[in-house]
């Protein structure tokens, strides 16, 4: 991380409004002005084995804002929402990715913070407290890669815009309840009385009393999927790394998926797949699909693979068009390393890799591998770490909740979005 | 054919209301006091190769209505059409089904047909000008069941009811249109002049004058899809004929598949397959199903084939739950005889047969085949012989019809009743 | 349990050959007369977590022999199996089912022990310490069935015999290896030094030295694969259990799957499922199976379903035939409970339902329900316990082995017995 | 066609054995020299109505020879085979596409012919009267994309050389008697008696007499599978055809497929797909094939279609990856056109086209349709035109020939190459 970054109005950042007298107001500041990160912890609840508590041990105040782009609508509520939370919440700070802050940083009269283009990853990890999306599951995802290299990844409130999708959990017309009940999550636990620092953020505009009486009770939380990545490296033939940006030596997570792809070479490609360090098949295919859970809905349901539960600690080996009539897509243990090998008999072409629907610029070639692991969730005193946690919608209410209760977002999202086991018939048509 | 019919009141109803007034008219009289059966031909539509033109020498006089059992709606639908038929064309005559005559003849003041339980097929055959079912898919199986035995099955009008399906092709409510243009259809090409008989019958309470003028002209012909059956003959390990009723010596005919199936037996079933005389491969499966196109969106779907278009000449070879990785699918050519045997590894135990969704009496046993071919349909001077001719719904209009809108009802079908391709998403929830 | 069992000829022996001077070798005791079970544990191994090693607190004494029925072979080969453990390991005493015993205790020259018809399942658990299967996977589910209301199964160390299958692990020219390095797993761990109780047992004639003394080593512990199975309850609309046998109140596990299915009904089953506790989806279908990871390669596979690694904790979900185009197979978390209910709109007809391909004796009806959740194993210090232990082939050499070397077994089976991804082409033919 | 080539020796070759005394026998000639083309005829077969009987009106004499590309063995066996056919067969001419004429036109003691790169086409249509590919089934497929814009393809004699393919017929080991038999077929039918012109090209060095024999009959005719093609024409948003070669107005016709694909766009293409005229549905997918019964067992069978016999008359439709759980691959009639058109909702991103394998040089945009209709074979009199005549391999000996025996070629493919349905269970390796 370089230290470009003296002025207050950055080099990257056209000054042209730095006359007008809420010129201080509308720049856009860098992220070292922060303060840090605040980390959360996320609690097993009681009678539970599946979703989390969120508690943050003080309310978060680094806020990354992503959108869809090119969508004028969603720009507007992304301006509606920034206003939002600085006029109902003070203490917070909105970090825009960098064509965003471009593109809105005027509209609004308040600073905001960003990085220079390429910067993003590194710093954005020292301190994003909470990413908000607003878009499709494509945002979702390049929110999730923007932190593909950290360890650790805060927690993403997502806004479904428009373009449904099966990640985004919230609509965006709840996005005052959505936003307070996750401001507010488990830090009356932590603290005992939450009066210590959330009255002067209350949302004072805010006439829905039983709604903010709901949620000022000590133990609300919000609840948590954290969605275990896979961790993806790519190596040459003698097992050096490589891998995206050459300045990061370290493993990349991916949230859906990474693929191995013919591309535009119209031949069928030839892949030795590993599994646990020990040769399993020969693939011939238009390519490979490692996938989590989290993506077996994604590409891999396309190419046919089952539809995997998030929680379940697994990989799937899915593969895309395969010159075989007996290869069946396989669910794999998480910790089971799965590596897939570009073979001599590819005769010198080279293939496409993907992690997440974005191309790694660079081709394998002949003799490269790419491997990938399940991320490792680590459990710790009853809290987690790992993953990516996804706040997830639901009624969060005082009475006790049951297991069912909690999967009620992806079921619906099954039936509601991938049509699951729609039925036969014509429910439009009277007959008679 | 026995002789027993020597009485106006059948032997097999009850003459409880012989003494009213009216009981001449409400009796169920025997088929063999009907006029002998009238037989349309197809014609092929100039520039088209796929659907057939209905053409009657003479309009039909003797109407098969079956129906949907146990469903009071569709019963009081039943009685309402054979009114409507009775007096608008009063020189038709209409046949029922034993069990719809016993349960609705006493609500009609006319008499109706029918004939002795177990007796119906052969009758049948003889008499029958036209076949309206009204019901779902399953009535117009039962319909074709009907006329399994015999080569050349009357024309089917079908009109779906509640409970919609595949097969059917007209809505309830547009049954006067639907039968008026199925009787009129092509008399007048035949006739040069449709006054010479159509005049007495013409719908005199019709006041709907556009559509009556349409139906009059001269080429004003329905269109038929001849559904190709199957050949089906269930053989014992000597080769001699094995089939349901042992006083029909003849074939079968199916309209959706037959099936051999494990049935009760809790285990796989072992069946080599032959097509064209030759070994094919031996199938370890809970059973296997040889389809016509027709049954292609029956179970042969669910087990996984293709969908296959009504017009595709070809037999499909679908395993249902193949205890192998590389069974895929197969459509052969219609003419390529299919054989499945039980063979010896069997050990002894049998595996039911069903044609059409009704089980075989018997079960095969070691030895035993099912052989299948797909009917031939023969042209004979641009005029065609054999399926199961299946009056199409559509606008009949004056227009010259294009390829594309006459398959509309199978397009249709497919979207509308599979939900084929449904699209992913949340149509009904708007997100903002 | 009760106590007919008081002479050492079983009421239900013919006492046939009483009289001889071997009779008293020959019979056959009942299984009260058995050392109380020993019950092994299993250990974690160092950076494993997927297989366990076997550690006996002192060698096994009673072991269950099971065989495939009607195999002549089959049979032959159990009795030199059983006079080879007699003779080797004198402090053995062999249990039968009571057919096998039946039919082979008079080729033996020692008793052996069985129980009356029906009474094994209590009996069984009480006594045995490890099960040896002769056979396929039949035999092993066979065999598992009769510990399918024990909460704790005894190892199980399985020979595939001519008909090879999935779950088999050992071929039977192994038997003399495998057996001892079972029977000496982990009591060096135990007890410090071997001796104290192994000398006089081990095997005289073995000459193999080299083998013999691997083997001997104190850290020989063979690899156990705890398969989880599904823990099953049948209940009526008013939710009282419904099970096979009436005496037994508890639930019924299974290893493979349960299924609930049309069987001879020609017509389709209309299922409701709920998952967590919430209605999913209404299945339209043959039927539905839930099953194991173990039993994705058995019928869930033919259905469609993917192939899950048994390492994964999970259940699935996977339609038989289902009339929906959009019925993907689901892979859900072990812990979520799954609920099957006969709804309403079957119109009073039964479905059947079966266990690891065995019929339970009576059907469901509307309002019944099958209830499944996977088996919880639990680690307490490091050790396991629930689940069906298998004995996993392999070498058990001194070197430090990797994960991948583990997995050996079930990559060798999907490729050598499923054929999984069997590659194009003619390899037995040479070209030119 | 130019008239460019006025010189014996081309002028793309270089004449460097010019002055040596073989030099005219070694020179690769223009086409233009060559005899017209022999155009033979398809006899359907008594009893038969599946295979044709080819007929030459007198034997051919323009042979093109084409090879798999870089592949020294397949190389060396052309020679073999040149030297063969011109030292037996004098009067016929060899054919060779410009490389490998140039390859090995100087290892050969006879001129051959060729023509210049890129306008191959046109003049091999004119003069080629058989087809023979020494290769797999991408030489198969090269060989036919020659003729990609003919209407009458001359008939293929296909050698599988080394890399087994599904298309090859024959192996390479027959190559005299194969050759043989196709050069005789049918002339006895139309001389009445064959020593008018066929004794001086009798093979003299053959001494297997008893096979010499039977090929002289006078009803010898080897059978040909008439493959019938996809007919493709590319068009932009306005209609205009807008395909490979600018040159050529006409369509283009497919032996396998025609594929519209994402290629090397990350992004999932949207397809609105026409069937007979008329909207069917929005495919959201990788791609979508359109593929001949030939083309099921290549792209079509891994992208999940059915396969389908190469009698079938049908086209299918199969989705690559498609974002949707309920598309089902569909078979349509041979004669139904189908039309793809690349919508609005791609946002200018182009798509990528490819035939065969082979990718058309520009992609298509927004707007822009690929068009396919199944190619119309005609019968004229019991004669065939249309289609891709391949020369089946099999017994062509006196017996009355049924069905069964013909398909032999295409049930051996799928059992051996595709490991259709192949067994369960380990084979190799005996258990006990
Ligand atoms: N044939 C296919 O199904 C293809 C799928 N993709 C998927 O697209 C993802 C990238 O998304 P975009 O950038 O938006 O590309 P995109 O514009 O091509 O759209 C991908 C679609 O997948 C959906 N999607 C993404 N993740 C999902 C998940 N976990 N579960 C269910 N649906 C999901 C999105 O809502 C969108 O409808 C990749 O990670 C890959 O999984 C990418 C290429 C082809
Ligand atoms: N698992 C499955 O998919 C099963 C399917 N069937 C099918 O049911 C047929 C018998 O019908 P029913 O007596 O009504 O039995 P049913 O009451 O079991 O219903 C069968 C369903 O299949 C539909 N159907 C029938 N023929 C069709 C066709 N050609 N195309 C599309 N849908 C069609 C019907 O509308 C109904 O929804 C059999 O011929 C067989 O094809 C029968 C048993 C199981
Ligand atoms: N269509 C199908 O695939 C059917 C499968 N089955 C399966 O058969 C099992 C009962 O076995 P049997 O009594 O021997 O019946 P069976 O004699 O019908 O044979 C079942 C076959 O499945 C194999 N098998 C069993 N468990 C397996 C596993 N976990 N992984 C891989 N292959 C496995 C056996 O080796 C045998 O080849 C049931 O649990 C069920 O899974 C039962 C009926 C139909
Ligand atoms: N994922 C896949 O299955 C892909 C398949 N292809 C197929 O490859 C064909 C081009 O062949 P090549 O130039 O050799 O490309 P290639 O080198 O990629 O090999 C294609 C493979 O398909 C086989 N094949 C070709 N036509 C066949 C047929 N009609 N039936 C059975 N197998 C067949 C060939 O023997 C070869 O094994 C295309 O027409 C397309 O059908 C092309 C790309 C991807």
């Amino acid at each position: 991380m370089n230290t470009l970054l003296r002025h207050r109005i950055l080099p990257w950042r056209r000054p042209s409004r730095a006359f007008s007298t809420t010129a201080c107001l509308r720049t856009v500041l860098p992220l070292v002005t922060l303060p840090p990160r605040i980390t959360p912890t996320y609690a097993q609840r009681p009678h539970q084995n599946s979703l989390l508590s969120l508690q943050w041990p003080s309310p978060p105040r680094n806020i990354l804002l992503t959108k869809k782009k090119r969508t004028p609508e969603i720009t507007a509520s992304l301006i509606e929402y920034a206003n939002h939370l600085h006029s109902t919440y003070p203490s917070t700070n909105l970090i825009l990715e960098p064509s965003a802050a471009s593109e809105i940083h005027s509209s609004l009269p308040f600073p905001i913070y960003s990085y220079p283009e390429g910067e993003g990853p590194g710093q954005l990890t020292e301190k994003t407290d909470l990413i908000c999306t607003l878009g499709g599951d494509g945002t979702i995802l390049r929110a999730s890669s923007l932190f593909s290299h950290a360890s650790s990844v805060p927690p993403i409130l997502s806004f479904a815009m428009g373009t449904i999708g099966f990640l985004g959990e919230w609509k965006f017309r709840e996005y005052k309840r959505a936003f307070r009940e996750v401001y507010m999550s488990g830090i009356g636990d932590a603290y005992g009385h939450i009066n210590t620092f959330s009255t002067p953020t209350l949302p004072p505009g805010d006439h829905d009393s039983a709604i903010r009486g709901k949620s000022l009770g000590s133990h609300r939380t919000v609840r948590v999927l954290l969605r275990n990545r896979l961790r993806v490296s790519i190596t040459d033939s003698s097992g050096r790394p490589l891998m995206d940006s050459p300045s990061i030596s370290g493993d990349t997570y991916a949230l859906n998926e990474v693929i191995v792809h013919r591309a535009s070479s119209p031949h069928l490609k030839i892949i030795d797949v590993y599994v646990g360090g020990r040769f399993l098949t020969e693939a011939v295919a238009d390519g490979m699909i490692i996938s989590s859970p989290t993506g077996s809905t994604a590409y891999s349901l396309s190419s046919g693979g089952s539809i995997v539960h998030p929680l379940v600690p697994s990989l799937l080996l899915t593969p895309i068009c395969p010159r075989s009539l007996s290869f069946r897509p396989l669910v794999l243990p998480a910790n089971m390393p799965i590596t897939l090998r570009l073979g001599e008999k590819n005769r010198g072409r080279e293939a496409e890799v993907s992690i997440d629907g974005k191309r790694v610029s660079e081709g394998i070639g002949v003799g490269m591998e790419v491997r990938v692991v399940g991320e490792e969730v680590r459990t710790q005193g009853g809290k987690w770490e790992g993953g990516v946690p996804s706040i997830v919608r639901g009624t969060v209410g005082g009475r006790e909740e049951g297991l069912g209760d909690e999967e009620d977002h992806w079921v619906g999202g099954l039936n509601a979005l991938l049509k699951f086991n729609y039925p036969f018939g014509d429910q439009d048509n009277s007959s008679s």
